[in-house]
């Protein structure tokens, strides 16, 4: 099976510019077939401060009412999305972005939770690996937006992290995956202290053993749980680092994760 | 040559979204190789007005700058292209929002003016016909918003007309084109003041009678030199309509613009 690079770039990679510019110019160099996702749940925050609206959480998850979707639809399928484009095929990649509505490629429903109203928020449903493919032979890098669409043409936020491991999952079946987790930090770490404490690898017994001893930072949690339930699924290979990490890509360095 | 028929919707269709969802509807249920290309500018200036923003207009001229052009990416490449995406999709088309960043689809370079500095606005350059072709061979549907990309990724603001212009003179070398004009008027009227006197048949030498007597509206006059500018370099037929007026392509009503 051909190799496939699926690269999640997310936290405050997005917030830098300089950082973005640098690591999409890495991820442009990479001489392989690559699909990006990004996330940027920080530009709607600030937009929702600069109007001031206020970001309602439930148990510090993110409720989507009818105006977080709207700036959530604007930052990540517009100014995001496009700005990574741009800045890929300034590059010489060729690049396309996408939401979940386009070509139905990320299919999602309305969750729908016995007690939490989460508003427009969307769990994957089906992934258009059709079109996924064709892109792929077509040598173009789809980039993924955090942006989804129910079958009545409803838009909904789903979580980024989510998306990339759902693709990887649905793509596990006709291409050797390699998904990377790239956020602001060089791994998941041993010690939150520590910057440097990256572990090397993360086998499912010993997220269990740190979970239990509560060495997992919380937005670390979901992440996790994200891989586990991706390698679980058929997907061959998943790491965990920063925008150094992925510079050598197939290589790299981070923290690999393994069941 | 195949068919090929380009509908740009634009003014108070945007704004009104059953309008929206019902001229949406009618395109969905057209069985015919289309493109889509819509504006917005109503939608970023109700944004700037939100944020307290001032609208800056030189001679009835937008000028873009920093903020503008954000909130720009935003509207069009964001909640415009993928609302309508998702109604289309809805309809059962296979519909694929593009900027012109994607896909190096619409490759444009800032305005050099030499007395105005109309800020981050777009001329465009080259249209990539391969890539709307081979979208089209795939029955996919392309949505095209008014933001274009320059050959060092940084995006402009673009005029939709002209997009639709510039598509139609670049993909008229393949297709038969049809571009069609859509907005909130029966089609260009002889009395500005009656909805009804729609001229059936503009040719060049009625409109510079009428553009002589101060007969065109000062909106009409750039988008009726595109219509021109489009006929003498291939395109093979335009008119200007409203929504009732697509609901029958390939016949549909309204002014026909010729030569």
């Amino acid at each position: 099976m051909e190799d496939l690079h699926i690269i999640k770039i997310g936290g405050n990679i997005l917030k830098n510019e300089a950082i973005l510019q640098s690591t999409l110019s890495d991820i442009a160099s990479l001489n392989l077939s690559l699909i990006v996702v990004h996330g940027g749940g920080k530009h709607v925050d600030q937009w929702m401060h600069r109007i001031g609206a206020e970001v309602k959480m439930i148990d510090g998850r993110r409720i989507t009412d009818a105006l977080s979707l709207e700036l959530a639809v604007m930052n990540y399928a517009g100014l995001l999305n496009k700005s990574i484009v741009a800045l890929l095929e300034k590059q010489g990649k060729t690049a396309l972005g996408l939401s979940g509505a386009d070509l139905h490629c990320i299919r999602s429903i309305k969750r729908n939770h016995p007690t939490i109203d989460y508003g427009y928020v969307g769990d994957v449903v089906e992934i258009n690996t059709d079109a996924f493919s064709w892109m792929i032979d077509k040598k173009i890098t789809p980039v993924c937006c955090a942006i989804t669409c129910d079958e009545n043409g409803q838009l909904l936020n789903t979580n980024a992290d989510t998306i990339a491991a759902e693709i990887a999952i649905a793509l596990s079946k006709f291409y050797k995956i390699n998904l990377w987790y790239c956020f602001e930090k060089k791994g998941v770490l041993s010690n939150l202290e520590d910057e440097l404490s990256v572990i090397e690898n993360l086998d499912h017994d010993l997220y269990s053993k740190m979970l239990q001893e509560e060495h997992i930072h919380t937005g670390m949690k979901p992440k996790l749980e994200n891989c586990y339930r991706a390698l679980r699924n058929g997907v061959q290979a998943i790491t965990i680092t920063d925008s150094e990490g992925i510079k050598n890509i197939p290589s790299g360095s981070g923290t690999k994760i393994t069941l």
